[in-house]
């Protein structure tokens, strides 16, 4: 067919929209919860606060109110760079947009995970959605949901214990994607980013920090604490998680947004 | 035509991420400054301060590193929410994606501004962009090139003064948009958001903060110190702004991007 006629029939089937460049027709969702008291972070790290620098009618006739932040790079919704467990690999502001936005995948694990929440997410659960839908394409983005966002933001529910500090760590209790897991999705997949709805990657229980070191060292990052995975299908969306330009950090607030296209 | 032959059509000639409801082809571009101890806040804002927590080698035997933040909301590449000056309107974490993700526009007035930085845009600035390339589009998001990125970040060349606290406040001295012309955007042409390359979406003089209280009763969200408008075209790219969920923020960091068609 030639060019010519196969443009003419573009422009006469085409939305407009996608002739200008712009982005395809869809639904854009929130995946990220919001930053306040109640945002949830590890037990040894200093939670989210923010203070009133002013808030109310100025003596010029107008409202004005602005307000001072401060917090943990790790808690609420938030990627983890690679050198958070990964020396001289890339800082937060330093990993290419394009690595935070792509074609996303979600990996339903809830109603495996058992009484006790420490499950750690397996090569044959990804396998289980490959038999389903296809393998995971590279250059996903995978999500997964263990259905712990429910539980948000009371603490207990969602990771074990609401204790603050060094001693309430080993009650942390909650799902994580396990080492080999992570090792096929790096290695046999070719993902570019992971991440699910639990405080860690690594499960509750972990010692090692096995999976954040193993997906690290491959620098794939990891989005943490990720909500509302349950609006989107199980794959054919877009997935854009734009992390706060920290200069040397090891990860930091992100707003994870999905587009799922109509 | 037939809806059957239009889409075999598609087929033959689409390219193949289109199809999938995928993001259409092009580069990203970063409007972001990044965070960090010289970046530029107002001279009375607490500055962005990060202090490590860990870096280095653990008794376990891995490297970590983790970081903890403080900053004012309002500095770096950040968005100001309609409440930051209009009492009940939109708080940051409030404003709906749709709102801060379009069809962008660069209006270019570096040449325009004299020796002294104070410089309003015009309603005749907009119209003269609209002349070349016609009407700003009904829900774009308008972006200023000042050229005052290139200064970014020495605060005497970019906003006038060094100094901190009240006192500088008279000193500052930058380009904005005009309240005439904020009027213009909002009421005449219905635009998502605006945004510029320096501390204010006012002028550095202002004394009242007329453009702010403008947009922010029409409830249009502006983005200060937007980084690296030289390197998109002037129209026909997609903006993408995704703020920190701050609840009840008047506004905050934001990774401002933009995606370029090929
Ligand atoms: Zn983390
Ligand atoms: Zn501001």
């Amino acid at each position: 067919m030639g060019q010519g006629r196969c443009i003419l029939f573009l422009f006469a089937c085409l939305p407009a929209s996608l002739l200008a460049g712009a982005l395809p027709e869809g639904r854009w969702v929130d995946l990220s919860h919001d930053f306040a008291e109640d945002t949830i972070y590890w037990p040894t790290a200093d939670k989210f606060a923010k203070s009133t620098v002013f808030a109310g009618e100025t003596d010029k006739g107008y409202y004005y109110s602005a307000y001072n932040l401060a917090a943990a790079e790790h808690g609420g919704t938030h990627v983890d760079a690679p050198v958070h467990f990964a020396r001289n690999k890339l800082s937060v502001d330093k990993i290419p947009l394009e690595q935070l936005i792509g074609q996303g995948v979600v990996i339903r694990v809830a109603d495996r995970i058992g009484k006790d929440r420490n499950y750690k997410i397996s090569v044959a659960d990804i396998q289980r959605w490959e038999e389903k839908h296809g393998t995971v394409p590279e250059n996903s983005i995978v999500l997964l949901d263990t259905g712990s966002a429910r539980f948000w933001p009371d603490p207990v529910k969602y990771m074990g214990t609401a204790e603050r500090g060094e001693a309430a760590v080993e009650k942390l209790n909650f799902p994580g994607l396990g080492p080999d897991a992570a090792l096929y999705l790096a290695e046999k997949r070719g993902i570019k980013a992971v991440g699910l709805d639990t405080p860690s990657i690594d499960f509750g229980g972990s010692q090692l920090f096995k999976t954040h070191r193993i997906l690290f060292e491959h620098n794939v990052p990891a989005l943490e604490n990720v909500a509302n995975l349950g609006a989107l299908p199980d794959k054919g969306f877009t997935v854009i998680a734009l992390p706060m330009k920290i200069r040397g950090g090891s990860g930091g607030p992100t707003r994870v947004v999905a587009l799922v296209p109509d």
